[in-house]
């Protein structure tokens, strides 16, 4: 198929498809439609494509996201089934009799209450419970003080005691120990009172008024806890055991896959790169890890799990996992920068730090199956003690390179005049990279057996 | 002083102490009071001291925590202003009668929605008014196409589309990108859209009930944000701006301190200690850094500030400066690990590496004073060049020590048998640390230059 440009009669330029079979055909210029067809183009690519393209992609995430952890689905439609189920008080005409108007508050709750795990619902729904009796109780007690005020100071009590305790209950929230555990119960706590002892100046039934928001609330958690737990329960102390173990088996394959790229001569695929990469989650994991660790706390026994499971071992776990993570950044940092060592050397090294990776690795994996049967390991010992005598061996290597220092008082001497003299040594600037490496793999085995350490200690 | 058990006439035994000066003491035995007493220091222990102290201990972290940052202090008067404020509505007759009974959501709201950082309160509020328009428009509409439905279909209707929307909406709180900007705004949507949609089979005004909530929420959302901007103001910005500040602060000052230790020859000091694991709190700034870009984003121009200042770029700074603080962290580690370099060698290579890690602090400080200031620096490039400079002089150091390599093909020669023929030679093992801390401290200086890159970027 040949498109030509050919002088014809009318004196334009005519452009023409010859096609193989011998037929052909000329294209049509047409001027004039081009200016509004592209305005239409730029038109449809900005706001159809564009649009488009965004809708297609926030679904595509969605989906992959859904997929990935079908949990998250599950999630959504147990939040519907709560909201259903406490919707029943509106349209059965008995049960609307029973709360009234007030069964709002029962959907409010329902709505802020309902958390992803377990735990974070039934912390929060605790100190929903608590929060709203405690502050619907004060609230109570600062009214009926005020109310010997008389009408004119009345208002200036309530305004100056809700000021007082709001303030108050504030700044403890900027407390770490109470930020972790009571953030919710605080701002409920403010809430309360607030309505309770302002509305009060107006609400002619208070003590109703409280009692109708305490039972209304009290549906709300109970739809909230029944739905969590009955139907396909995510335990927070779950999670928490799951995120460890795979951040171990992350750290463990990175470990293994950093080393070898660094031994091995051909480039970096892609999915060893996603491999070598992957202990950067357990970079940044450690929010989610002190959250869920919080939440477990809350949860009933479930699974393998009693109620005062030590949950605050696993963050002790992860800060050392974290610890590990940080050599294997450093490792894969120097694994990629430029100096590289000779190559008779890469190979003399290259069995005793495999060796040595691979060791601390199967200690990792070891305790990988350790959590996650939780039950001690016979061969973890086995284990630990091979990666101490790989660790050994490694260093023999290093004791076998000898070095000739420079004197102290002398001037520094180049590498190069001195490698004339001899022509197999080398400067220390060429195996600095291997030295390097080596040092960070005995840090990492020794990171490895804190990690083994509080691995037992959990297992205790 | 000797006391002594002696057999007195009595049959019983008796307790004695003989005190120098030749007087002695009989030790009466009170057996019978000993158990009560006991008991009543143990109650007391357990709930007078232990109360006590733990009243106190939080007392005096409230305290420590306010005069570290007194803005939290005004935070807490702020929030009470606010709340005053609203509650106005319920203590003046003329306002009370123009909002009525929904006063109770304008409260609601301010307890809700008031946040410590001017971007927060405004994210929230502008989320807040959005979700309630868009879900009470759409709660109205659905409404409405139910009301077609006969009164027995009306109910089964209504609660259909409250199941499929929460359940959708929820599913969206999953993806990071709505996360991290919509996530309250997801969640006021279910409620009002079920509030809306569900109330509405029972309130007859409907509109009326949705444009009260609109009004009152306008209320709440404007006194909030009047209050967080008009009492000294705390910017969600200018927070990261000085958080990325600090945080190269302490890196500067960690590196120095930790070279400067390894160096020397006495013990850490508890001052210096302290200085060195500074950039610990670099490690864990990540999530505290996104969520303040992310409300940075909904401010206004304040300060040195525009809107649309780049706060992104922040985010970055903040991502190589972590980077950097990995390789401190893996820096002080190998510094406090046991095996140790000889003397003569540590001195010759202080020099060297002294001046890269004071040189890289230097860049570090400069880059402070960079962000501080907001301007280009005409020293930077010189600092940078210093600290090129110096990381040349630590290379040469590293070349002008020669190996003498063992044959790849032999086997592993311990290193005892070839140091009895020259006296000064070394195994590598003992200079280990010191070329690992050398390239350490050459990385670092690779990161300190990512670093100064991003602030540029920044800066332009």
């Amino acid at each position: 198929m040949v498109v030509k440009e050919s002088e014809v009669c009318g004196g334009g330029l005519e452009w023409r498809i010859n096609f193989p079979d011998g037929t052909s055909k000329i294209l049509v210029p047409h001027h004039h439609t081009i200016s509004k067809t592209r305005f239409c183009r730029i038109l449809h690519a900005f706001f159809v494509e564009g649009l488009f393209s965004k809708i297609y992609g926030f679904f595509r995430e969605a989906w992959r996201l859904g997929m990935d952890d079908p949990k998250k689905f599950f999630h959504c439609f147990k939040v519907g089934i709560a909201l259903s189920l406490v919707s029943l008080f509106y349209y059965m005409r008995p049960l609307y009799q029973g709360v009234g108007g007030n069964a709002m508050w029962a959907v409010l709750t329902v709505v802020v209450v309902f958390e992803y795990t377990v735990g974070a619902t039934l912390c929060k729904c605790l100190n929903k419970a608590t929060a709203t009796f405690l502050a619907g109780a004060l609230g109570i007690g600062v009214h009926w003080i005020g109310s010997h005020f008389g009408e004119k100071l009345q208002p200036i009590f309530l305004q100056g005691s809700v000021f007082v305790l709001a303030a108050a209950a504030t700044f403890t929230r900027f407390m770490p120990s109470v930020k972790a555990r009571f953030d919710y119960g605080v701002l409920i706590f403010i809430l309360t009172f607030s309505l309770v002892s302002v509305s009060g100046f107006r609400v002619g039934k208070l003590f109703e008024f409280a009692s109708h928001r305490l039972s209304t609330i009290a549906i709300g958690t109970s739809i909230c806890i029944l739905t969590s737990i009955l139907f396909c329960p995510v335990w927070a102390g779950e999670e928490l055991h799951n995120l460890i173990q795979t951040n171990m088996e992350k750290l463990a394959d990175s470990l293994d896959e950093c080393v070898a790229e660094y031994f091995r001569k051909d480039a970096r695929s892609e999915a060893s790169n996603k491999i070598s990469v992957g202990y950067r989650c357990v970079l940044n994991s450690r929010a989610t890890e002190e959250s869920l660790a919080n939440f477990a706390r809350w949860e009933p026994a479930h699974g393998g799990f009693n109620f005062g499971h030590p949950w605050k071992e696993y963050r002790k776990v992860g800060a050392s996992l974290r610890s590990c993570a940080y050599h294997i950044e450093v490792l894969n940092g120097s694994i990629n920068a430029g100096t590289k060592a000779p190559d008779f050397l890469k190979k003399h090294f290259s069995k005793f730090c495999m060796k040595l990776s691979s060791s601390s690795s199967a200690v990792l994996k070891e305790l990988v199956f350790v959590t996650h049967t939780m039950t001690r390991s016979a061969k973890i010992d086995i284990i630990v003690e091979e990666m101490r005598s790989a660790v050994e061996e490694l260093q023999i290597v290093l004791k076998s390179l000898i070095t000739q220092p420079i004197n102290a008082s002398t001037n520094i001497n180049i590498g190069n005049e001195e490698s004339d003299a001899s022509n197999t040594s080398m400067s220390l600037i060429e195996i600095a990279p291997l030295v390097t490496l080596s040092s960070l793999l005995i840090e990492i085995a020794a990171r490895t057996e804190d990690i083994a350490k509080a691995v037992n200690e959990l297992a205790n």
